[in-house]
């Protein structure tokens, strides 16, 4: 007999995954359903086990649910919460998936009730494939998943959200929605712009259908990114627009100057491509260790922002949380976060894993 | 015992895969010798089993070898056909696996004396990681592998190469070595500048350490070229040069217009993504099928290019050739194309395969 139920919006690769993940810790514990625009989708993410539930309406997802996970394209989102909202109950817990951030923010303030809470998150995973069928348990492992909470998000639902994260095997990070947006910016979204550029420029020269038949994984792999979602794609460039174009401008700048060199056949060039190797492999290595403890320098915003780094400190301090909260007691709360396996990897932590 | 010696030049990434792959086939009837200028390369070659004997110098491994395989960046490829020329003997068939081919063509020509075939080669085909540890068998299994013979290559070489190639399990396309590097910038060379440059940039940046927390696997994905042979890499910059600064221009511009689209919030962005994802996903669904027929149109340099996709057709033409050559005998020959099990592959083929 289910206990809780978690609510799934958009059954998608991502939606599906979550689903998928959260089966092999929930089970016969916790209920989730699922619901897509495209009831096709939905159907099939119930056929794959991701859903135990397809319904038909935003509203029958919702009621009654304790977690709502938005898991669709940033501007379809936007309406989502504007429509969901007369159905969330009281003490309510709204996630989401979307790749950008300071919107998101914008539009929780803006639709959702009060006594409503809402989390922001975005996994840092996908894959060439999309749609339900794509969707894998582990699709999360091991990725950073950045948690942006409301000012007004009681802890006890940031805890949740967090243990959710982190019973999909993914590293939450918790980080400003503003500054998630920059940094989503460089190491997302120009990639993503960059990847379909080159694709779409290759495709349309003369040259393709003789050109083509030499591709190999390189090409594969760095116009990768062109197969992903268009409508996700479409919605991060409306939504982080300055600072998209930001980064596309000091990429065209960083490929100037390269042209410069190699025309001039110069000896930067070698060393262009024998520091990046090597400080690419360093990062492959040992991502975590990007952030090296700098000696002197005064805290600023990013500071900070890295001290959040989740991983298990932030997490401890988070479950030593004991306030009761309304709509949810404490101890409901304690259920919920064991029903979504949070506990076992705690466990696991503690014992150094 | 063996009857017939291939010797590889250079045993990193590929140079090994490639001794790795002829083992399936070869074993105890044919012998693989490797050199490297770094010896321990070789060593952990011999230990991977990818040669059967290991030599410490050019002279000893190409010394009465039938097949020569240069597996070396390109600039290296020149000073290897310079200073091996002496001990090639008569009717020896020289390969390599450059990533351009219009100078090594012309290396050829100036350093390898009359009566040696040069049939130039270039697999697409690689990995992140380098070195004979990264060394796969089937690295080159489905791969697209351009062959350029001298003009002044015998049928019954290029017949041999062909032979080495599909037993690596690789599909050869047979092309002009100038047309090659053309279409090899476009599709390779742009591709590994892009994906260095990206990961340059983004790592160089301010918020490199905050941001790369976030980094999923796109950001991976898409700069994995630039974790390649820094050597290689500046190698193919310094010899195809203009084609490169050519394709390098054409995507800043592209870069430029898109940004235009997006700074205006254009539609045209949506349809940017949204084409760009239809394309490429026919392309991934069948990669072959980028040469569509034409309807009407005159021959041209290209279209006889793409006539000479080699797959079935050249080969079995090229199976028809039984001219004697000197230094070895069509019995020879075929015996040698037997052993690298070229004819079971053939034997697949007309199985329908």
């Amino acid at each position: 007999m289910a206990t809780s139920r978690v609510a799934i919006i958009g059954t998608g690769l991502i939606g599906t995954s979550i689903g998928l993940g959260l089966r092999e810790h929930a089970r016969d514990r916790f209920e989730v359903v699922g619901a897509d625009r495209d009831r096709s989708n939905a159907k099939s993410a119930k056929k794959l086990g991701a859903i135990d539930r397809e319904v038909g309406s935003l509203e029958e997802a919702v009621e009654g649910a304790a977690i709502v996970v938005i898991a669709v394209p940033v501007l379809a989102a936007r309406h989502i919460m504007k429509e969901m909202g007369p159905y969330l109950g009281q003490g309510t817990i709204v996630t989401d998936t979307c790749s950008t951030k300071a919107d998101m923010m914008r539009w929780a303030k803006e639709f959702l009730p009060r006594g409503v809470d809402f989390v922001g998150g975005h996994p840092m995973a996908g894959k060439e494939q999309s749609g339900p069928s794509a969707g894998e348990a582990t699709l999360f492992k091991n990725a950073t998943w950045a948690v942006t909470p409301s000012t007004s998000a009681r802890e006890r639902s940031v805890s949740v959200v967090l243990g959710l994260v982190e019973a999909l095997g993914a590293t939450p990070v918790h980080i400003d929605a503003e500054e998630h947006d920059q940094y989503a910016a460089a190491i997302s979204h120009l990639p993503l712009v960059v990847s379909t550029a080159l694709f779409r420029m290759v495709r349309d020269s003369a040259g393709w259908e003789d050109a083509s038949l030499m591709a190999g994984p390189g090409f594969r792999d760095v116009t990768r990114l062109a197969s992903g979602d268009p409508t996700m794609a479409a919605d991060i460039v409306d939504t982080n627009k300055e600072a998209v174009l930001h980064w596309l401008r000091r990429y065209r700048q960083e490929l100037y100057n390269l042209e410069d060199a190699i025309e001039a056949g110069d000896d930067a060039v070698r060393n262009f491509f024998a520091s990046t190797q090597l400080d690419r492999d360093a990062w492959l290595e040992n991502p975590r260790a990007a952030r090296t403890p700098q000696g002197v320098s005064a805290p600023s915003a990013q500071d900070t922002l890295g001290q959040f780094l989740v991983g298990g400190r932030a997490y401890d301090r988070l479950k030593e949380i004991t306030s009761t909260t309304p709509g949810m007691s404490s101890e409901q709360d304690a259920k919920l976060r064991r029903e979504l396996g949070a506990e076992d990897d705690d466990e696991d932590r503690r014992r150094g894993r």
